[in-house]
């Protein structure tokens, strides 16, 4: 039976072992509990959606109905895995129409995008959204940008929050003349800050604006200077009432950031490549990682979940943690072979010496107490299953002989160290500092 | 736009608005800290697998395939969502021979199995799986069971843990003269307790088998006692050396589980269904509930990984719990316009009325203190809040107005008893036990 087929994942999906899946687990457990402590609650739908909700035009259009992977049942319905989570909570809201509003959610649940694998991408991948829906006022666009601020530093990070309002950056391109296709050059724009002033000039040149327009707009991206000096700058260049509304919500912003204690940048460059964003957007990059991509990112998006609830506007706004490019901010710079990072979550590894009996009664006591403990399984001698500790990376391993037994004590070995110690079980606890 | 779809979930699926998602998590939550208790590590596979993988014959046969839903990629590869966590991590095994034994890890993540849709059955669902590879001692079935038992003890239930075994259920079926088609027979007396004793003598008779080998097993399973006087019986009656040694196995089991102090019954027909079994199997029921299904199941599986390695025995073994059926026998009886389950992890709605800045300060504070803590994010008035917060049953309200301020202080509304106390901001959480 063996041998018929070949042993491997399938193309841009992935296995975490237990040393990775840890460490997710705390990414995703600290975003959690800074979700819950702002009021928002847990929502799950299922990976599997009818293609026809997935494709709804203005739910992303058709860019990103090429990478569905589409999955059929036996009855033949036509249906398809999620690749986002904004467009199951439209769902969400559209069929629970009585839902007390504001409704504040997070999702975490993995996505699939049958796209281009390249360094970091994969097929299927974990999404962390939080969001808020039914109010208008910018005090939830802050307080999103208040939890981005807060789940940072809380993952050891320091976070850089930049910030854009399409209504003025949709404004800024009206001022210097810029009336037709705007998705088009808001779509090159967005790339100035990774591919610089020249290449963006060259894009928007071949897509056919004109030179003096061009350089119009590249001139109100150069300006340099704090918040409310960049700001001022803008207010003073645009001039639809759409694109002042813009630059009203970006300074409330401010204000409301200023207000709960965390800082943002304003960057009037920063574009998110998505058609369905209507005010504020973000983007949260980390100070000092050798990851250079966004970690999280978002926006509002007003009009959205109105088309899903029967047309009008439905107001949102909200921002998703990549799990992926913090897992790997985490870890990059770490040498595996040298790091003591452990590859288990026991923190303890109970070895009888011939007194099994006793041995189980100690890996209770010590479980009752809250400490992680394994007890050996296999009968194993001492030797072996000091490898095993140390090749889990286990930090502590309890002897029971008969000798210990006597003394009516344990002998606890720190593995780092190599010390050990003769405790009585119940002092343990202490010794280790769980 | 609007209109050209019916907004509906795909048949057999669901979505976890918060009320429910929260319950979930709950569960979800309490199991993951006894796993990790007990040394068990988590461990995170892909949903899409390759077909060929999933449908190794000896990973549960062509019946499951059936139901397997189908993924194709644009690349034109075969694909399949996973059906349970068993053959994943049978594959990780076998992809990493070197992972230290025993491998002990747990596994929470959906299935899909498009098979038809009955009460309480659904094509997405999530499993809990907990496993130990890599050693034969019963040991490690104990501590299986023992989880199991500590659980169900953490989410307020009594648990009834029955178990039997593989090889001494064989050796039944040899003593009475059943040497062929035993799986045929296995299948039957699975649903001995479901069922009957006349629908089992039924079918077994329809399933070919001879009316006096049928009597002479139903006259074992007759057998009434403790487990002592069950296992002594099942032992004279076996004749088999697989059989005795299926009852010397059972025996080490009831050793272990006393000394780790919890009850196991022995109940000599439960069988289940899979065919993949090899030794001890377990069925977890809830004592006074409603729910009158298991709610975890497991056993012995020694030769199925091993195929994955190329052939030879690689024991292992672990047990499966429902998170559905968990959720219902939490729910069960409970009438939800009643309950006062919140449908929110909101502890506090804070209302502004006039003090927008200052209430944003009181919410910051309650949050620093762990306090899950929303503001009104909307504007509007005070008795709209009050809706909100009874809607979603946010058990407190706290009130920032001008008066409570000049006092240095806030009200604070118990939203069940509608009693209302002037407090000091920092005094709240201490007031409201949280």
């Amino acid at each position: 039976m063996a041998g018929k087929f070949e042993l491997m994942n399938a193309k841009g999906t992935r296995d975490f072992l237990p040393a990775e899946a840890i460490d997710r687990q705390r990414i995703i457990d600290t975003l959690k509990s800074i979700f819950e402590k702002y009021g928002y609650s847990p929502l799950e739908t299922p990976a599997i959606e009818r293609r026809d909700v997935l494709s709804a035009k203005f739910a992303g259009g058709a860019e990103i109905m090429k990478e569905v992977f589409g999955v059929v049942d036996q009855g033949g319905r036509d249906l398809a895995l999620r690749y986002d989570l904004t467009v199951p909570l439209s769902k969400v809201v559209g069929m629970n129409p009585t839902l007390p509003k504001p409704f504040k959610r997070y999702q975490i649940q993995p996505v699939w995008r049958d796209g281009p694998i390249k360094l970091g991408r994969y097929r299927e991948f974990m999404q962390c959204d939080v969001d808020v829906v039914g109010t208008k006022s910018m005090l939830a666009d802050a307080e999103i940008l208040a939890i981005a601020s807060e789940a940072f530093k809380a993952l050891g990070f320091e976070a850089v929050i930049k910030v854009n309002n399409r209504k003025l950056l949709d404004g800024l391109l009206d001022s210097v003349g810029i009336n037709e296709n705007k998705m088009d050059a808001i779509l090159s724009i967005d790339k100035l800050e990774k591919s610089g002033a020249e290449e963006v000039k060259k894009e928007l040149k071949e897509k056919g604006f004109a030179s003096k327009e061009i350089e119009s707009l590249l001139k109100i991206f150069a300006v340099r200077g704090n918040n409310a000096e960049i700001l001022e700058k803008a207010e003073k260049t645009v001039k639809s009432e759409e694109g002042k509304e813009g630059a009203k919500e970006l300074g409330e912003l401010l204000e409301y950031s200023a207000l709960m204690g965390f800082e943002i940048r304003i960057d009037l460059s920063l574009a998110r490549g998505l058609e369905y964003y209507t005010g504020p957007v973000f983007e949260v990059f980390l100070k000092d990682s050798k990851i250079s991509s966004s970690v999280a990112g978002g926006g509002r998006y007003d009009r959205m979940i109105g088309m899903f609830m029967g047309g009008g506007e439905f107001p949102a706004t909200g921002i998703s943690f990549g799990v992926e490019p913090i897992f790997e901010a985490m870890n990059a710079g770490k040498d595996d072979t040298k790091d003591s990072k452990a590859k288990t979550v026991t923190q303890v590894l109970v070895i009888p010496i011939q007194t099994l009996k006793e041995a189980i009664k100690v890996a209770g006591e010590f479980r009752a107490e809250g400490i992680k403990t394994e007890i050996d399984l296999t009968g194993r001698g001492i030797s072996s299953n000091l490898n095993y500790a140390n090749s889990l990376r286990i930090p502590y391993v309890v002897f029971v002989g008969k000798k210990e037994l006597a003394e009516k004590k344990v002998k606890l070995r720190d593995m780092r160290s190599g010390k050990e110690k003769m405790l009585k079980a119940g002092e343990v606890k202490k010794e280790i500092g769980v």
